[in-house]
């Protein structure tokens, strides 16, 4: 039975709402204590390397107030396995440290939906967390492995080097610009889609485990494409070209400039040997996830953008997060 | 050069304060890729189980807004790295996600100040984090390691084992007022100071890591004595006899019941068979640190508080979440 804010404590909460989500999934990657103690315990598989990330999601700025309370369980956690999937590595856990204002059950039991959907669909457990009375703020971690040394990193990119990007740029920012309109007019709070590209991003790890030992480096794009392959070239010291008319968008009209360095897409971007190129194309088969290569990996530094003119194209920074 | 809040962005302001907390430790634990890429990769050491956990702190709950902001950092690593002494697991790295609501280059060097003080003080390093502009709100993540199948829990208290306790009760919240009081008077933001247990709470490593195999249960006091205790209750479903008298305080004039209960204390305690007696004596003269025995397992459910009369007391609650 729920109770009250004022007789609800935290390990009623914890017990209510985030004890269950999936217990199915502890023994298949050797999690032996799990939430409800003071840390979860598991054993790292041989050969392995563990890969972790954190990330937190605040309302405003990485999700809409007015988005179901399930979409936005489903995003942060999303959002927060990206970095694991850039780095070719496969989930096994998460945990979650929530602040709430208030207790309210329908948005917790709503907020539980999207846990356990993104929980099922990539066979991960929720292994523990916090939640605490403040402004409303999610902050998620993340852990995986990936073979011995073989991590994909920023760094490894080399003059020469193919550009690659997966999925279609700009889509996620175009869906978040119908919510907030269909918002606006209906007055209302969103209703959840499972295929909504900015609710509901799907992290690619068909694709990003299959990277390993192909791709030189590899990044996902959370800030926008040309701040994120910024990224890149900082750590690899080289210069990115990318031909702006190879830029895979779902419009037929294309997308300016602006539009392509939005953020939220959440696909991967990486570099590889030229040499890889019927790899890749295999692998975008495999995984029937679109792959395109829109640039080269060459001396100097920043990112370059031609135009289909073949001019370069001066670029407004992606998203700022101070 | 510290950049201001308009052109320092996210990548420039992980650079400047949080790329270099405890990286002389990045080797000893086998950590090959830390702060600055996607995701943080590392070894488990074979042989042992990962223990993992995850703390939320809140300006205002966990800690207050005229603290010293190194104060703030040691304070806020301390308390979640208190779960992993709790399983007698010993830490290996940490990470942060922070929130705050502009940059301030003066709090930010001086936060980085503690994050050094308690990394170097644990020889642990940070290896990964997320900065976003929000409401004030440090989560950290720890990690470490244990024994396969060695970590203590909350669910193996049996009948007849004697509780124990670490340290003084009660010290961290009288110095929490003292603090309010000093700022209250001075007009002022608090002066940092390296013995104050409730700034710059010592957490219990040596105990913790030597009670593997010697206690049956054990859990850290973050809510308030008997409320934590009561989670051990709950998980090894027996009753705790706590004697009052016997319960360790600095104050000559001993506590009220509820000063006892107050929390912020992160001692740990434990149960064990009274066969242990000697080798707990032991490990109290070794790591230099006071353990009481305070009162002893029997068959029932809760905590049970009997006052130097002989009489049983009734108990306020501890800290309520929400």
């Amino acid at each position: 039975m729920v109770k009250g804010v004022e007789t609800l404590n935290e390990h009623q909460l914890i017990k209510e709402y985030f004890s269950d989500i999936g217990s199915g999934f502890l023994d298949e990657h050797d999690i032996s204590i799990s939430v409800g103690d003071d840390a979860a315990v598991f054993v790292s598989p041989s050969g392995k390397d563990t890969v972790i990330s954190v990330d937190t999601s605040i309302e405003g700025v990485h999700f809409l107030e007015y988005m179901h309370a399930s979409d936005i369980a489903y995003r942060t956690v999303s959002i927060a396995l990206s970095d694991l999937a850039a780095c070719g590595a496969l989930p096994a856990w998460f945990t979650l440290a929530l602040s709430l204002n208030k207790f309210d059950a329908k948005w917790l039991s709503d907020f539980k939906i999207g846990l356990k959907d993104i929980s099922n669909e990539l066979k991960i457990p929720l292994i523990g967390g916090d939640t605490t009375k403040g402004n409303i703020s999610i902050t998620v971690q993340v852990g995986g492995y990936v073979d011995k040394g073989k991590a994909l990193t920023r760094s490894g990119a080399k003059v020469g080097d193919s550009i690659y990007v997966t999925g279609c740029i700009g889509e996620a920012s175009s869906e978040l610009d119908r919510l907030k309109e269909e918002v606006s007019v209906k007055q209302t709070h969103a209703i959840s889609s499972n295929s909504n590209r900015y609710t509901r991003p799907k992290i690619r790890f068909g694709v990003g485990s299959k990277l390993v030992g192909i791709a030189s480096s590899a990044i996902d794009i959370s800030d926008g494409l040309f701040q994120d392959l910024n990224h890149i070239c900082k750590s690899s010291k080289v210069r990115a070209k990318i031909f702006i008319e190879k830029i895979p968008t779902f419009l037929d009209a294309g997308l300016s400039l602006k539009d392509f360095n939005r953020g939220d897409d959440y696909e991967i971007i990486f570099t590889s040997s030229h040499l890889n190129k019927d790899k890749i194309i295999k692998i975008s088969q495999d995984e029937d996830i679109k792959i395109s290569e829109i640039g080269v990996i060459e001396k100097g530094k920043e990112v370059e953008i031609i135009s289909s003119e073949g001019n370069s194209l001066e670029v407004s920074p992606g998203y700022q997060h101070f």
